[in-house]
């Protein structure tokens, strides 16, 4: 890419193709370019992704040239009739990419004059492939913001419902992978809800940042010709035009910005993957998926591998990896344009695809998901997780300071160990032999469901609190039309 | 770190240091820990650095939980009154740090005890290690986020002022680090000013998100006691509580949110650096900087190392590889708190510290830099600079179609590059010996600085465009207190 | 991917399609999975790379089977007849690809079984798709590995020949991109041949390291067959068979080593690659390449784009980004088989494939670069750049003391400074004016020629040495066959 | 640091220290240097770690120059006993590091000036700073291969120990973490040594590819000076000098690949402590381990937080981090030395601490570990875990082919899911009415017992081969010593 061979006049590649993409450059270049060095520099098979937004970009730009009347309104009628017979052959599949013209921006302008004629070389009046190309990954970045915002609408409205339907239904809480306190499955749920809000809302601004529209800014410098780059702007739905035409064309930014929502988000979700792994096995048996989640065995039934989980934890390091390279692209690069930033589109492109996928496998897998309450109950049970309920209740009734207060519960908690039972099950005469003040009140506070229930500081896991963040999510969900 | 644990009343370490961590746990653990175990455990030496955050969080709460009569005035009083103290002793150097007691939370805690007794163990009422963390380490990354913004715009100002001294002063802008169009140097900066801006924004949204105040998430499924969660988000200056327990402790997307805006701040930065040690060279010579920021050879003295624009260019490794640690660290863990988690702070202290670092410096070496003028003009008219130009007035004066144009400009070039002189040096006659309409007129574009004059396209390099858009950043810098 | 599943009779998918994967678990799955977990599942369309590989393992596995006397020789040739048969297909463009049947090692499996029956079941005795895969992609893994280092002997030649035409040729060397001390181009170039020498080990290395075959490893856990697995490997080349059934199919540290060595080498190529779009700068003009490796401007005729070398450049950020993913994945996966794995193919083959590219690319390039002697030695003479000769001639020659060689030099630097010369155009009367003992001998190192001649320690510049070492170097790529 | 500036004499910081770095450059530089400066630029903090390796490179280098008669004995005699004295200062603690001086090389020199005088100003005869740089760095990065290596060994051991006490000990292998066929413990260590004895051969090829001295390149050209390289090589117990000057201060590949072989060992390491967190959860409870390696909670006392694996597996994040760090800091970086590259040792040093310290406490955690055999048994014979060998059985005593067989298979298995019993606890009679030919030879391999000794295959997990490894693992670690 060049700003000033991007002037020049493409020549299709013949049929059964003997011309060469050095054609483009008017004939200086005497040797045909080596097959390594076609190999290297072609760009079409990745960028070709990018046909709609080039075909965009370019109505605009010679609706906006017509407009300040640098080009003839008959121009720009052939332009668009052209663009449309291209967009149809693409869409029909007619359309013949050429690597020889090495990226989608030469490979439509040539087919654009082959249709058309001259008025397609006007078409590039006050343009360059270095703003042409900023505009259309600018385009694709931010569908792929939509698009990925959406998705995640999606998975948190399957985390709802589960919420919904298991407010009640209580499993361990874990730090260490160690039950700690019981919670509810729905406030577990809930968490997740959270995490992707905040995973949404750095799609949602990325967005915002990027919203500025470079065309205009030509090869690097602006142009001497009277565009209007508030008009194209507008027409291709951004906020208005980037201010700096050097950056413009240098900044890569917002690809940067994607790419770090997505590992965080796919992190995010590895997170929970990596959950639904451990819940699926016979040791946990929290969860239940069914066979469109999870592959088997023909002869061992039980086995149940839960392989979308798998592929979604593991995808982690593949969103993550893609944005390792583009800063490593990135790092070090002196303004403007340098040939090393043509890889930055096959990197985002793929990572947009995992996090798409990831998050519809993932809202999938949610939706499917069955939690075996009695499992979860069980274990939510053990290992007196409600010595922590016990003192608090020896602070909050009895007045007892901390350091006291578990003193004696350890004392407690001691005798239930030795008597071989949880809690619950001590006798109120065992707990006043360690603490006379005790009463019965406290029973209220050693099972599990009144210890959830007792979590009623905002954000704590009591079920009403679970239900009035449901609705609260309900209700962001509905300003979201979802 | 333990939900639990958090509660039990730790025993400072004795002068001299016989006791342990264990000890901490009140006497279940009989064997003392490995020196291994200490050193892999221990987090003191890093996250001694949230002292300041400790006590913030810890006064917070404590007048919470007196104002919601968790506890007497007169508690609260004590637990202020030796906090200041611990705060007198961290600052007079004083404070003895035990790496028995493994964290900070732990050092101060135990300190605390000693100095104001019974009342120690009563702060931690209502509130764990886990949530206490949670809100001293999103303090230190809320802080962080608002320092490095603020050196963004001490930069912005430097590359201003830069802009402002050079607003016509030509230079070549350059794509593959050849020269393609000339441009300003005043523009050149305003590119940069631009995508500092972004960067900016990056951390202002961080920030915003990141809000919230976790603590009161207790160990990880809230607390019983009557709590005002949104007294202490108030008092620490969040914009409110987080909506769940589990997330509250769960959660490090806010850090790596700030460590993926520090690693695209630090791409841009390694950009700038790259330019100004390619600039530096005696082959460009574009730029001088002062013995301040450079060092040198004590008997070759053109010798000018640029070692600062090295270092900032170098340390953008050093951030993307602190973005990475955590990306790794965090992916595939469950809910809640995983002891993984520690290692979150050396992280982001490390990238906090550079990002900052790095920006300071740039900001130093942008106001010393001293462009050479004459060299920057001279490689901006080589070339053949403004063939663009003389295409472009081809097409906007004569109406030639672009090919034409493009055709027209190739010969007159190949003129030029035959007679061995530049393009406004050819007489009229040679000119309209390839193309009889041209005028006189033609060599008003032919001259780098009427190139760089004619880009007047919003955004473009013309010096008139370079002043407005340096009052326009005037104005935001001034908006911002700079 | 299961090790029990991988037992059972594939069904192949039917023209038009209407079956589905689970057939292939004996219809213990009801529900038809669905197409999101089939695009996450699904990973022919990267693993068909591998059908070479998967077709000379079933052949070595059914050669032992029937030596080992678990199948007959009847079954034994119709494998070997129907995996011809596969191969030709595949070779032909007829074999038809379902992703239905998720991978190629099922589809291969599948179309032998319609085209030999009841053996291609036997085949898979005493194996599973666990051993299976890991023996495929170890295959392959050591075929990247000797293609690799082919592909790095073909550069190294390249640079040799370079070397050689050029060992007098003097250019600066540089310490922080500011000349320092003149060296010779061909030592510039020799230094790469040694780095790509490390690189080249690495590769071999890492092949010897992974030449341990995995196949009867079966599942996980060996099996109960009277395999041969010493027959297997001999067959398959490997040195061996590997020794734990488990590792030998959860390793993945052979493709991480793989990928390791290409990051490195990756970042050895993005040097030079940057040393060639600064030395293709008009303000360098270091070299010239050829309009095979670079692109250019219809109009502006100087403008030569060092495209390729700015895609070897940037490529490294891919080789670095796919090393991370790898790491990534592998991160925290318990034994054996995690279907996160299933990645690993995709991360290694693009490393693969731009490792190889790039190499290719350069060695284009440095075949294709014309040094410019006269700009090289013209800054290789710049700045003084003999005042360590002179310093060293001082100690060496009169025996002063470093210090005060440093001082004597550091005077009659400034003295050349003030007159505007060179150090070897003082006049011996003014270098005696600063040190009377200074006799004409000095100005035999004064000179850039007469520096690089006396750099003759081991390894040093001077030309015979650089001679020396060509030799050398020819020996070794003479043993390789290159 | 400079090539050129290293041969000047550093003038020692003042007591109370109002000098400046500056001075060590002969005065030419009028600025004192900025503070930022100073804190980017200096690295002595980092660098002190490499004081032992001056000083024997200084001694070899002193004693080199004294035999080759570049410096008198009486010289090299002064210089040997100034750097014993800075030896003993710095063991003592008394040793005044300087950051004016930059770095440890300039803090050395100047102290030994202090001590010796004039003969310190010769040390630096025939080197530079770029050079002794290069020899430190790599002496501290060979010797943190023999660390590592030798820690592999003990960890290794410790598995081994586990190995030989489990060899019969029953568990369920995995797949996708669920059950899919029984092994052994001691056979799941085994595999753990198979991947660490990779890990250590890395090591130890690194440290063999490495192993060349790159003292004697000077600045970057080599010397004038009759030095004897070989010498210098061979007292520094390097395999001889390094080939290229301009590689041997260039060249950062050393570092990169210990940082690879870290960082895969790393992730091997996160992958056994990922299986001890799971093995530690109540739900499963394969493993305990004591209090040396948990952390509790006081009134929980089930509670045992694995910190010390969780710490393990997120400190796999650190060295990939760090490992990314200086492959990004050495993108793009042109010949020889740039000051980026002060930024390796930081990287290197953490990585090599975080590796060893890791490897120590799995070690540690290794010995402490106690199986739980009743749970591991119970776990590997839930599920029909020996549905394979039933199926194999019908394959080699009947002949059956595998497709019939797994049809079989699937048919007992759903007969025993029904009657709700192992498929050990079927009657024989069931077992004919399904496929009449079976006998009751079949029961011999339906146990988890007979499964595990039926797999005999080289590497297969029957206890008798896990036997044989062990002598073969204890013969491997008694030639190294262990």
């Amino acid at each position: 890419m060049d700003e000033n061979k991007a002037t020049a006049t493409p020549v299709r590649e013949a049929q059964g193709g003997a011309s060469s993409s050095n054609m483009m450059w008017g004939g200086r270049f005497s040797t045909s370019p080596d097959a390594v060095m076609e190999a290297i520099n072609a760009s079409i098979d990745v960028d070709r992704r990018l046909a709609a937004q080039d075909i965009a970009g370019s109505r605009a730009h010679s609706d906006m040239l017509a407009a300040c009347g640098i080009i003839t309104a008959a121009d720009r009628d052939a332009i668009h009739a052209g663009l449309a017979q291209v967009e149809r052959e693409i869409a029909d599949g007619t359309f013949a990419y050429s690597t020889a013209l090495e990226d989608i921006h030469m490979n439509i302008e040539a087919r654009l004059k082959e249709i058309v004629g001259a008025p397609a070389g006007r078409l590039h009046t006050a343009r360059s492939r270095n703003d042409q190309v900023a505009v259309d990954f600018r385009l694709f970045v931010r569908e792929a913001c939509d698009r990925t915002a959406a998705q995640i609408l999606k998975l948190q409205r399957a985390l709802l419902a589960q919420a919904e339907a298991h407010a009640d239904t209580v499993m361990p809480g874990f730090t260490h992978l160690q039950s700690a306190q019981p919670v509810t499955f729905g406030h577990h749920m809930l968490a997740y809800v959270n995490m992707l809000d905040r995973d949404r809302a750095r799609f949602i601004d990325a967005r915002a940042r990027m919203n500025r529209c470079p065309l205009g800014a030509a090869a690097l410098a602006g142009t001497s010709f009277p565009i209007d780059r508030h008009m194209t702007a507008k027409a291709l739905g951004f906020d208005g035009p980037t201010r700096n035409s050097l950056d413009s064309v240098s900044a890569r930014d917002f690809a940067l910005e994607f790419l770090s929502a997505a590992a965080i988000c796919a992190v995010n979700l590895s997170r929970l993957a990596e959950e639904i792994v451990i819940w699926m096995t016979p040791q946990f048996g929290f969860v239940k998926l069914s066979d469109r989640w999870t592959t088997g065995s023909s002869i061992m039934p039980q086995k149940k591998n839960p392989d979308a989980a798998e592929l979604v934890r593991g995808k982690s390091g593949r969103v993550i990896g893609q944005l390792n390279t583009l800063l490593v692209l990135m790092k070090g690069l002196p303004l403007t344009y340098s040939k090393d930033m043509q890889e930055d589109k096959e990197a985002l492109f793929d990572a947009a695809d995992t996090i798409e996928l990831c998050l519809e496998a993932t809202a999938g897998m949610v939706a499917d998901m069955t939690p075996v309450a009695e499992k979860m109950a069980a274990a939510a049970g053990a290992g007196f997780a409600t010595a922590t309920d016990l003192a608090d209740w020896l602070v909050r009734v009895l007045g007892l300071p901390f350091r006291d207060a578990h003193h004696v519960t350890g004392r407690i908690v001691a005798l239930a160990e030795a008597k071989g039972c949880d809690l619950a099950a001590l006798a109120l005469a065992d707990l006043q032999g360690v603490e006379p003040r005790i009463t019965a009140d406290i029973f209220e506070v050693l099972t599990v469901e009144s210890s959830v229930a007792s979590r009623t500081s905002f954000g704590g896991t009591a079920p009403q609190n679970v239900r009035a963040e449901i609705a609260h999510w309900r209700d962001v969900l509905a300003r979201e039309g979802v």
